[in-house]
């Protein structure tokens, strides 16, 4: 054994560190496409302890990346060469000081997002972000992921629902920045800027996150919706009527419906007709005197009198509910299970994603004749998951991959959107910032990298690629 | 002349470029605190003008000053040695690409605040930052001090408002981050650091900004207020009831009424009885469906059941709510007619203000008896702008000025807040930031300077003091 693994074994003990023989559980990302044997995998239960592996990692030049539920989808929380550590931070699991005046709370980075949900039910307050994998996507990698999701349009991304933040930096010290206020302009917003680092600024360690009152009532439909332009009017109908209530606005398609229903055992589709699209609106308000169904049913009946929405379903139960929102849900893994997949994650403005589809659809039927196009998200901030299987009968994409990527990514680029809109860059698309971004944004990048890590050591490959040298 | 002010004035031409000897309306802040002689004023009237500046004086190693509205309390400004130029963006005023369907407009920096709302009247659609000095403000002074208001609690400070940015960096080359997305994870959150970094990291020219929905009817009430603890547990229960309605919350004393009305003529106080604290509600909604009289109403109903509101007014029309506002308003310049005064622009969370007062009150009469204690300030984000006045009769703080600051400023930073809330550091908490915060903090701040500003030409002295060396 290495010098440093002895040393950190030492320092962390038998739970704390784990030999490169037994982690495979760590190894690589979700989508089994990065990740190379570690030296190990450190396990540390506190701030300080993480301050010691890093200072050790430090004194010894080898890389560290840090890694909460894995559920990454760019490779940014797997190595991408062998031989550095992965520090998980998975026991740092604590949640305290909820501050129900303030709505505020206190949690370790390894609380896993599902877990701060059921923590906070019957307080009246919620953490609402919202995404599938929150059964397993812990605080720490939401924060250096910026994570989005399907509530972002209305309570934000995770750079606005953090306001203070504890960070290790490379040579182990520690920031405190656990403040616990919206409005803090005491010189540059440094816990903005650790969200969406993605590991390689430094490691989150705790955060202090804010809180939103809990609904007193919702409201869920699923709507059948005749095509992409009714998809649009609907969602433009639906922020004039009940902006203020919207919390959700996920569309997904016929193509991924169907793909779902196929390779997902136990999926039920609760409507009568299908559609090219279907929308599934959340709306929730604080107040019971709000006509919240009225004002959402009134929409309903305006999209079916304009022949835009041709059946749809409310929820009546939380089970109905549950039932509406796996369809959606399951659409990445459905497409999984078909086989090989290409996935982006693009936003443009919310009013332009008809015109990106439109675009996109005819540029990937010229690349592959046949090709599924599988397109879900959020209609509310314009981000689409863009992704595609192979035609039907043809197992593999006949070699264009980086053509369907780059086509794809520059034209979100060119409509002033983001070909990376809330899954990061990682390391799977380094080299489309490279090529899209103009070299002064990279360069920017660049500097505070260099800034922050001159050793280049978190999470080297992801987001810049020079390591920081310009 | 100097070779630099020639070369500027032929770039600029004489529109556009101000000597010595005119340019007191640019030279001293609003407080006339800070402000020495620059060798003059550029006021561009193109992105490709300031870039040609900002080589210009790159070249010759000549300090450079932004300057929008000139409306900042804390020094940021203007120069803190003679000799820098100032930039102007006041020219660079259009406003343009208005999205209606997805809700974003962009904009120069030089636009003011109040011309955008104007700009906006009709569309359905409003630019939601409200501050006292709109009329003057302008979006890139805002976005420089990352500006927060009466209504960040709801839409957020400017940095939740900005989706993309052009910003002109220390040696002429422009980065182009003009993108209309709410999610872009490509890499660091360029945009987020940018607001707040007031001119100290680069020129911000031109933004896109996220525009929201214009409420279709409005709630406003001028409420007195028996004490600190009633006011506290009405925000509470004004949360509670009508949370995704509230769009202000402004508090202020029965001192700071007392003092603008003896000192700015013209103001009417609609009620009939004076209480210890005020309260301005604003609420909104974007449906008429909505019973918003009867929801707040019966908060008001509650309030004067639990012996907590003593008199309240609703306003009836538009000249109504402007009086309540002007009251809320006008309460910094009714101080500064009134003669020398201290300004605290500190926040803690929420449900803390009622226990930072307390204790701040004490310090201060402890400090000097009698001294007059005219808080004020935004009772949704913990925001307290908590301002002195000399005793009754006395004219100065008997040279306590250091002290009120210290214990001010310490008190909210212990209480996991800020002592530097909406207005920044600039010149004037510089030392105090120094003082209170982490060295690792102020460093990381120094770090990310150097690394963008390395002959230190942006701002010398606001934000961080030693220009970068660690």
């Amino acid at each position: 054994m290495d010098v440093l693994s002895v040393k950190l074994m030492a320092l962390l003990g038998p739970k704390g560190w784990i030999g490169p023989e037994d982690c495979q559980p760590w190894q690589r990302d979700w989508l089994d496409q990065y990740g190379e044997v570690p030296l190990g995998v450190a396990r540390p239960k506190s701030t300080s302890e993480v301050a010691d592996v890093l200072r050790l990692c430090h004194a010894e030049g080898v890389p560290v990346v840090p890694q909460g539920g894995n559920t990454g989808l760019v490779g940014a929380g797997v190595l991408g060469e062998p031989g550095g550590v992965i520090l998980s931070l998975s026991r740092m699991n604590a949640i305290s000081s909820l501050d129900l005046s303030s709505g505020s709370i206190s949690v370790e980075a390894g609380v896993i997002l599902g877990q701060l949900h059921q923590s906070l039910e019957g307080t009246g307050l919620m953490f609402p972000m919202h995404l599938g994998s929150e059964g397993s996507a812990q605080v720490g990698g939401l924060i250096a992921t910026n994570a989005g999701g399907s509530h972002a349009f209305r309570y934000g991304m995770m750079q606005d629902l953090v306001l203070g933040l504890e960070v290790v930096l490379a040579d182990g010290t520690v920031w405190n920045g656990m403040r616990a206020v919206q409005k803090d302009n005491a010189g540059y917003q440094l816990r903005k800027l650790f969200c969406g680092s993605e590991g390689t600024l430094g490691i989150v360690t705790r955060a202090i996150l804010k809180l939103s009152p809990e609904p007193k009532q919702q409201f869920t439909a699923l709507l059948a919706v005749k095509d992409t332009s009714g998809l649009l009017k609907l969602a433009s109908k639906l922020r004039a009527e009940g902006g203020e209530f919207l919390s959700a606005m996920e569309f997904f398609s016929d193509v991924g419906l169907g793909i779902a229903l196929e390779n997902i055992p136990g999926l039920v589709f609760p409507l009568q007709s299908r559609a090219s699209f279907y929308l599934l609106v959340e709306a929730g308000s604080g107040s019971m005197q709000v006509p919240l169904d009225s004002i959402l049913n009134e929409v309903m009946e305006w999209g079916m009198g304009e022949g835009i929405v041709v059946d749809g379903a409310l929820a009546q139960s939380e089970a109905q509910r549950a039932v509406c929102w796996r369809l959606r849900e399951e659409q990445p893994e459905g497409q999984l299970r078909l086989g090989a997949q290409l996935k982006h994650d693009i936003s443009v403005s919310p009013g332009s994603i008809g015109e990106f589809l439109n675009v996109a659809n005819e540029q990937c039927f010229e690349l592959l004749d046949g090709v599924r196009i599988n397109a879900f998200g959020h209609l509310g901030d314009g981000n689409v998951h863009y992704n595609l299987s192979p035609p039907i009968g043809q197992k593999d994409f006949s070699g264009r991959e980086k053509e369907f990527a780059v086509n794809i990514a520059r034209l979100a680029n060119d409509m002033n959107g983001s070909f990376a809109a809330e899954h990061g860059l990682g390391r799977s698309k380094v080299a489309l910032a490279d090529t899209l971004r103009h070299p002064i944004e990279r360069q920017l990048m660049a500097r505070f990298k260099s800034a922050l890590d001159k050793k280049n050591l978190f999470n080297p490959g992801v987001i810049v690629t020079r390591g920081g040298s310009l």
